[in-house]
């Protein structure tokens, strides 16, 4: 099987055969990089280009690294080094990467919708690694590729997801895949911080983190964007993880085989307690494990390569 | 044949053998970027330094990819993260990078000569990837390489360079080159932007851009740097792009058949016309893909390479 | 024989054979910088990363070199663009590098310790490329290879150390290494920037440069940090280079095949005279090259090769 999609936009646009189809592929790619010589011909001669225009370490560390693995050729572009400096416009970088043969364009941008003007414009594949509050696709397949390592199955999980989800390109990711994959979701969190209508995206919704946690079988913290404190959107960080913090008393609530991820970087003792973060139930590192491989998979079969 | 010089500085030093050369290399180059596998072994085992202190996507992104694409290894220093920042001299930067043995070091930086500079330090061949406003000489090489392709040859050709001539290094690189290829060439702009004695480069001066483009078979616009503006240089854009923008109506003037240039990137409505920048005249990008054909040629030829 | 540590973190902990076998193995990787085709796939399929906290051409682009001539994936990170600007702990920083499974990182960071915390926080080796004002181990190594080099040995030889004593970790691991190699060392400096209980490391302490020098095979010259001037470190740049600048008077106090050193970048006129640095007896270039061939040997050591 190949996956037929020029692009990989979001998960908004992924049917149950492609999200299984990366998965799979995926967990082909995890042996790799625990060999003696981690790397293989795959994508050998083909130009993977990393255009970040938010800073990131880790997603552009792990395209890297997993463009390297494939033996492409990685090229960072990075905002503060690029012409943006001298006002060009996303559009016309685009275009002059286009010109240069590149296979693949790995785009983060401050802007939702970024990467789907870009797939529209160029012939190259565009993976998205991050639009605004939009989407951040690779997040949630590998997400959902730690939660079916360790669970066997997505369908019928119940998942929690607590944080700032109006503001969340995680957490939207997340809900469009999980639901679709079978999974229960529910989502936590101040008032100020939970979109309009969310319902209709086929979650609960929950005014108190207990409430999200009962029973959970996963529990996925997102990261509190410290720089929005007194912007109205919550009071203060010691106020905020008084309620929505987890921690070892609310994780109770919880199943007792309950997994508990977290995108990173995280904010410890904010929105998750440390004991937490680094406790049995964590499986944050082996989130991190698995996004280079499911970053291997999305370039190989962005590439043409097949399952 | 083989290029006997060590180095790329400027186009000023390069006989008309020596230009053919190069694009005749290039050309050659080119069909290497189409192919389903992109890379040759040709510079394997082969250290080229991008030294950039300006920044600049485009260009380095080009010589990246020109040297990944022959098997080279490619360090990127960028004045940012440079000891620079510790006030170290760019010659005390050539030396240290000379003692590491690369084998090519292409350089951009703010001041005139600074590539002729290194040049008489280091062993390596330097290539000017753009010295403030003295040369640019891959820009010019790719600009005659499109417009061979294009038009089948130079020579006769007649040339309208239109916008800020004497802080263009695009400009000058390719009044050397064309003058020197049997181009007719004609440079137009507001009389803050045109250096004096300009005739003696041997083209002719305008004050006005339709008497440049009046039957041109290319039109090069230049970049205005926005940042120029109220210092003296020209009043405003608004100005600037009523008097000397490219539109719709005065290349009506030039040729049917005349191809519109840029060396990116664009204003689009100051210097040029978006209609006329995405236009069907417009070998913008055609410029951009050659631009790593030409690199690569002279990343090939500096390392001993023969035609 | 085999490196049997899992990090290189600083000279304090190497024995005599273990600084032999690093310098040892460096000796026979300089031939490879030196060939027309400069790469051996020792490495191949290994990853190193970059993680550079503190801005550095010389040494990171030494280490990127070292890992590309050997075949390995190079990944750099630097502060300016990484999750550090979102607050994230080194300690974190590490967990997650570590969780993609590199084979070296690579750290240079301002807090002393630093690597020391890395090392016992991951499984990967940690090499220290310079932390705080504690060490700078690979600098040491290679400045104790350049000296090799040129006198045949280090046992006996007499060597000046001379400048910001207090603050600088390449002082500090040069006093480790010399002493430990049957060298003898005197410091040199105002009072203010030599540390208390200094004369515990081993060495002869002395106000004036003359003191110093007096007799030496070799003499190492320290940067001056220009930032420090008016904090109480020093009066002024101008007083402390009438003191304590190397120049063509006070190096004749030598010995006459004294060679000079300076681990760069230079203060030309503050540190040392702009011809004691380019002249005869100056070895600061070959310190570069060594460098490589120093960081080539450890990437090697440390990644389970054998002398």
């Amino acid at each position: 099987m190949r996956l037929t999609k020029k692009d990989l936009l979001g998960i908004k646009d992924l049917s149950v055969d492609e999200i299984n189809l990366i998965l799979e592929t995926a967990e082909s790619f995890i042996e790799v990089s625990t060999r003696e010589i981690k790397k293989v011909p795959t994508l050998r001669g083909k130009t993977v280009i990393n255009l970040f225009m938010e800073p990131s370490t880790r997603t552009r560390t792990s395209f890297e690294i997993a463009g390297k693995r494939l033996s492409a050729d990685t090229i960072n572009i990075s905002a503060s080094t690029s012409s943006v400096v001298k006002g060009e416009t996303l559009i016309d970088t685009a275009r002059n990467l286009e010109a240069m043969n590149p296979d693949v364009i790995v785009l983060r941008h401050s802007a939702s919708g970024a990467p789907h003007l870009l797939a529209r414009l160029v012939k190259q594949s565009i993976i998205n690694a991050g639009d605004g509050a939009h989407e951040h696709p690779t997040q949630a397949l590998l997400d959902m590729m730690t939660i079916k390592a360790r669970k066997g199955r997505i369908a019928g999980l119940k998942v929690a997801i607590v944080g700032d989800i109006a503001h969340s390109r995680v957490a939207r990711s997340n809900i469009y895949g999980l639901t679709r994959m079978g999974a229960q979701v529910a989502v936590a969190g101040p008032a100020t911080m939970l979109p309009r209508a969310i319902e209709q995206m086929g979650v609960t919704v929950h005014y108190r983190i207990e409430d999200a946690v009962r029973g959970a079988d996963i529990i996925m913290m997102l990261r509190i964007q410290m720089e929005r404190e007194n912007q109205n959107v919550f009071p203060s960080l010691r106020e905020y993880a008084k309620y929505f913090c987890l921690n070892r008393k609310n994780i109770r609530l919880a199943k007792d085989d309950v997994l508990v991820m977290h995108p990173g970087p995280i904010n410890r003792g904010v929105e998750i307690a440390p004991d937490i973060a680094d406790g049995p139930a964590s499986v944050i590192l082996e989130q991190v494990t698995n996004g280079v491989a499911v970053r291997m998979a999305l370039l190989y079969l962005l590439s043409g390569g097949r399952s």
